[in-house]
């Protein structure tokens, strides 16, 4: 049997082939320190699971689909609430933002076509691309510059006339990395004398932590028509299996022709919706708190990785990852012995080998993504005692 | 801004776009009996309000890719109780049949492929091609014939190299018809001899009305690698909004490459998983009761059809629809008279268009689909007496 070419060249997850060398060390009894995770372990807030109990229909119907009104009310009021001026025919509900982006790209590349990705780049990118039969171009940025993005003509150089749009994660997942105004002035001038979308995926949004200004992409002037917002109530609301996303864009010839996926597809999970539609009346502090508990695990992060010898990294403005380089020549193999050989008092680490974030052959291999979402304060102290007993042992 | 021809090409839902008159009519007081439409009227079982009330986590965490364990082991016994050889490795959790559905053609066809499909047919399988770049090629089925399938030559002279898959849904959305089992032997031998998929959508499976014998196409012997199942709930636990489906296949390399999709879009909705794995524990008589509701339903639908001067059909042996040929020219055009000018004692009624039900042109003009899953027996009475009354004005 003959299957498609787009999902042979599709890759599994990156991360998820080490978990069975994880899971063979804790079920031998080893305390194995998961900072692969992007999944909080903040509690969803109370008006979520209060929304759930109001729901008291006898049939668990259709939603429209577009998404119910209710959240897309919600969305619209927080939104303005930021600033950002988008009304509920702006949006379209999708099962997350992974659906937002499958949608969006669906929509606009035809197969061939290219999408420039600052690299390293949310993994997903390239398999969502690779299921619209695009091609993901990357922009290469580096751990010397935080990441920033690099200098117009290098940006430029990289456009064909196939490419159709410029997508990125900012605030960044993995780097954490915040576009500056320059850069996002530079992405406007680009896409204008281009002709590009820009696909600006905002789901770390609300985590900005230290004193920058932050500037959703839709507040971009003379580039309305052509900002496509990707967002998602996964991590603002630590509620990552709601699949609750949008696609939220002032060019109403896209919203309209994405609505052809969203009917074709029917309807996102209804209760879901319903639940959702309440985190309007989430308490003021929620989101504070969250921020708050979020900063003080980077720093202690960074200042751990920071001190171990061979290590370099960059303090992350924003969201929920470190991206540093180690002292080893193969990122994968480390984790891989990690998992099977190291131990410490009985413990060891996993976290996100570089690779999987990178398009580019042979790129990332000293990388690695380490979460500060998933643990307490405690167990990234001692997830990095562990790391740096075991760099002390692996470069012998 | 251009955007992809796959998107262009997509067709809006064809029922849709004539919801705004319907909604006109009410608005001005008007009784609409709204026979376009395929969500049951009955209700969800408890077992899944129950499910959905046990779910005590505070974190609304992401589950596996493939489906939680609960949900994958409720599928698989059930099937085992149907005599569906169906293990959890078999199975992916998909967001309804709908995502099921475009992941498995995602999976098989590159663009430009084809697949066979006896038309007419569920009208989003045409999207769900369009959005894999695929083409669909119709199997003309008839009336005359309950709309069983052609000659065996007939559908062989439509195979290029280019064909991957026969895709229908069995029992028929919109026709009710089932194949019988000589067609399932066709379809086997077909599909060997030319080495193509068979897309067996039986998400009506449980609701037969009749003493015929149903097969899922899974136990037909010789084809377990080519065939792939796709599933819900929403039609059999009238969950249509929890949007919970599932791709089943005993074609192991087809199952670990859908994966990759499942893994790219990360999960399914957490919380109707959890409460959709309780429907296991649905009282026995939940579904024959249901089943004997729409019997009832279907033969007073039919009956009343079957006497209307002009009104040809087919009393179907499943699913939730008559597709009648009526005395008209043009049924849409007709829909909309009765949405806008007609009226009988302040009601009128609504139902689907044929013409949205087929890719070829001019076809099912005079045809339509008529719901009976969502209306009691006194609506479907008044209904029809509604359409007896509008086919003698319109005549004229």
């Amino acid at each position: 049997m003959k299957f498609s070419q787009r999902i042979l060249s599709m890759q599994y997850s990156p991360i998820r082939k080490l978990v069975p060398y994880a899971d063979e060390a804790m079920k031998s009894g080893v305390k194995v320190y998961q900072l692969h995770i992007g999944q909080p372990d903040v509690q969803t807030p109370d008006s979520f699971f209060e929304g759930l109990h109001n729901y008291k229909e006898k049939i668990i119907k259709y939603a429209n689909s577009r998404g119910i009104n209710e959240l897309l009310e919600t969305f619209s009021k927080s939104y303005h609430k930021m600033g950002i001026n988008l009304d509920p025919e702006d949006m379209l509900i999708t099962h997350g933002g992974s659906e937002a982006l499958m949608f969006t790209l669906a929509s606009i590349c035809n197969p061939g076509e290219e999408v420039l990705v600052p690299e390293p780049y949310y993994s997903n990118y390239e398999s969502f691309l690779r299921s619209a039969d695009a091609k993901l171009v990357p922009i290469e940025t580096k751990l010397e510059n935080n990441y920033h993005l690099p200098a117009k003509e290098e940006i430029e150089k990289l456009i064909t006339p196939r490419t159709k749009a410029i997508m990125f994660s900012n605030p960044s997942n993995p780097t954490g990395t915040v576009l500056t105004l320059k850069e996002m002035e530079m992405i406007v001038e680009i896409a204008q004398k281009h002709d590009l979308f820009i696909i600006s995926d905002e789901v770390y949004r609300q985590f900005i932590y230290d004193d920058i200004e932050y500037k959703s992409f839709l507040n971009m002037e003379g580039v309305e028509d052509r900002v496509i917002l990707i967002d998602s109530i996964s991590k603002h609301y630590s509620a990552c299996g709601a699949r609750i996303g949008v696609i939220a864009s002032k060019n109403k010839d896209f919203i309209n022709l994405a609505l052809k996926l969203c009917q074709a597809r029917l309807s996102v999970s209804t209760i879901e919706q319903f639940a959702s539609a309440n985190l309007i009346n989430t308490i003021d502090t929620y989101l504070s708190e969250v921020k708050l508990e979020y900063k003080v695990r980077r720093d202690l992060l960074y200042n751990h990785l920071n001190e171990i010898e061979g290590v370099t990294c960059y303090k992350p403005d924003s969201a929920f990852y470190i991206f540093a380089e180690l002292p080893v020549d193969n990122i994968e193999d480390f984790v891989i012995w990690l998992l099977t050989e190291f131990r410490y008092e009985n413990q060891t680490l996993m976290f996100a080998p570089g690779p999987g974030f990178y398009s580019t052959p042979n790129k990332g291999l000293r990388e690695g993504r380490f979460s500060f979402c998933t643990h307490n304060l405690t167990e990234i102290e001692n997830g990095m005692k562990v790391l740096k007993e075991a760099l002390k042992v692996y470069k012998k």
